[in-house]
């Protein structure tokens, strides 16, 4: 399996299930759903998304993607809340994603708040419909609650709250490991339970997903602290040199570019020691540990 | 039963509940979930929450208060984030709310964006909780369902964006109950739902409580219209006449005051009919729905 026809395969199956779930930019919330519409259709690697079918997968048992795609889906539509928030003027003010306007530039402020609103709560929505898909009800509310705590006050909102209020402030690398846990690594590790339980994981095999979750969550954060600091603007389709600018620790500011190197290939290992008991099914959760490291955007 | 005794009482039953679904402001995010606890600690009348007890109530099964506490208080974080929502500069810009500075005045713009943030994500983490009472997975599910479906892009944060999107406009009169429906009404319609859900509400019951609770929702928002329009600020507790200001329409802008009046009455009125094939158990929603229409903050 070559990891780049893979990503594209899934990124397509990822996208071209947003239909089925995002409702249209028609009638009299036309112009707000076209709002939430631009940044879910504004490109991405679709990580959470693909790893979350990728931990079904690696479970082993039969379930098919309609089932798990409505949760791939909400993930992703959680993860653009996320960015459209923290793009707008009041937090990291940036005004490129993906090599396009940020929502805030198109829609302005009301608009943007109110897009990342909405597409947080249409994750719920869809997490809870019992007409997508066929998973029972446990794992569904499993799922959604797994989801909603990763995702809240003591998770990627909680880290986004830290990382903003110790902007230009010197911290103990401690913190510094709180705010990547809980910023990106929770949700990224929820995207993986999430995909494990809706594919009956068992508890052994929800540990050591939540161990490759955890590692590759580390690792994803530390590879973006990198390119941050060594990519340009063009090559990242955002702002480069923008953690240096806001006064944010990262890792390289800790560690220096080669040591922090080492720690996201450690990481990365890590997370592939959390998949010892799995077969070959889990595969693509140990090729995309590898291409979060080696990623150059 | 004295209303206002009952009303007092239920707020206390609510409020006494919150800490044991809010987190405690302590640990690394400490700030933060301190910043959801203003707002949410800051008052209120508790109506959704108290219709969600009271429809519970109605359909005269036993149900234990502390099934539908975690419900209830879920349905007033999603009311609070809103509030804090839009209040923001980039919304309202409203500097006081229940008599207290809003929320972005003491934490800031980000502070406030991520206060709202996490108390609707909260939400969802409180109703898809298995650990708070007893209710089984269907109904939980079902109820999360009702919620999110209301809370966003189609009922109150899509109205919020047309409430916005419209300010210093003139639309149809078609467009101000479009407004009303989605912004005001479909959250409180789904407090009933969830409480009749919960407490077991069969399908005619359920069509009562959505009339009762659609009427009850449109006479709440054309006495908050009147009321904007007729009091000071230090009996509203937030800017008086702040509509007009914003360059909002209003039913008194449509109607006058007195025509106004009779259509607040009349959905008074209609909401009481939903309730026609209930017994005595009713009684407190038809107190409500009268209170509503007498209230003066």
């Amino acid at each position: 399996m070559e990891i780049k026809s893979y990503l594209n395969e899934q990124r397509q199956l990822v996208e071209s299930s947003f239909d089925s779930y995002i409702p249209a930019a028609e009638g009299v919330f036309s112009d707000h759903l076209q709002a939430m519409r631009y940044s879910l259709f504004a490109g991405g690697k679709r990580v959470r998304p693909i790893l979350c079918l990728a931990a079904a997968r690696a479970v082993g048992n039969a379930i098919p993607d309609e089932d798990i795609l409505p949760v791939a889906c909400a993930l992703e539509c959680i993860h653009t809340y996320s960015l459209i928030h923290d793009d707008l003027p009041a937090m990291d003010d940036d005004e490129l994603r993906r090599g396009k306007p940020t929502n805030h530039v198109i829609y302005g402020e009301a608009g943007a708040i109110l897009a990342g609103d909405g597409l947080l709560t249409l994750a719920f929505d869809i997490l809870c419909n019992t007409g997508y898909g066929k998973l029972d009800t446990e794992k569904r509310l499993r799922i959604s609650h797994v989801i909603a705590r990763a995702a809240g006050s003591l998770g990627m909102v909680g880290g986004q709250a830290l990382d903003i209020a110790n902007e230009n402030t010197t911290f103990p690398f401690e913190t510094l490991q709180a705010i990547h846990r809980s910023k990106t690594g929770a949700l990224i590790t929820a995207s993986v339970l999430a995909g494990a339980i809706a594919a009956g994981a068992d508890e052994a095999q929800l540990d050591g997903l939540t161990q490759y979750g955890d590692q590759t969550g580390l690792a994803f954060q530390i590879v973006d602290d990198l390119l941050n600091a060594t990519s340009t603007t063009e090559q990242l389709g955002k702002a480069a040199g923008s953690d240096e600018e806001h006064g944010k620790a990262t890792y390289p500011a800790y560690f220096g570019l080669e040591e922090t190197r080492n720690k996201a290939k450690l990481a990365v290992e890590e997370a592939k020691k959390g998949l010892k008991s799995f077969g070959d099914d889990a595969r693509p959760l140990r090729l995309l540990a590898d291409y979060i490291y080696t990623r150059s955007h």
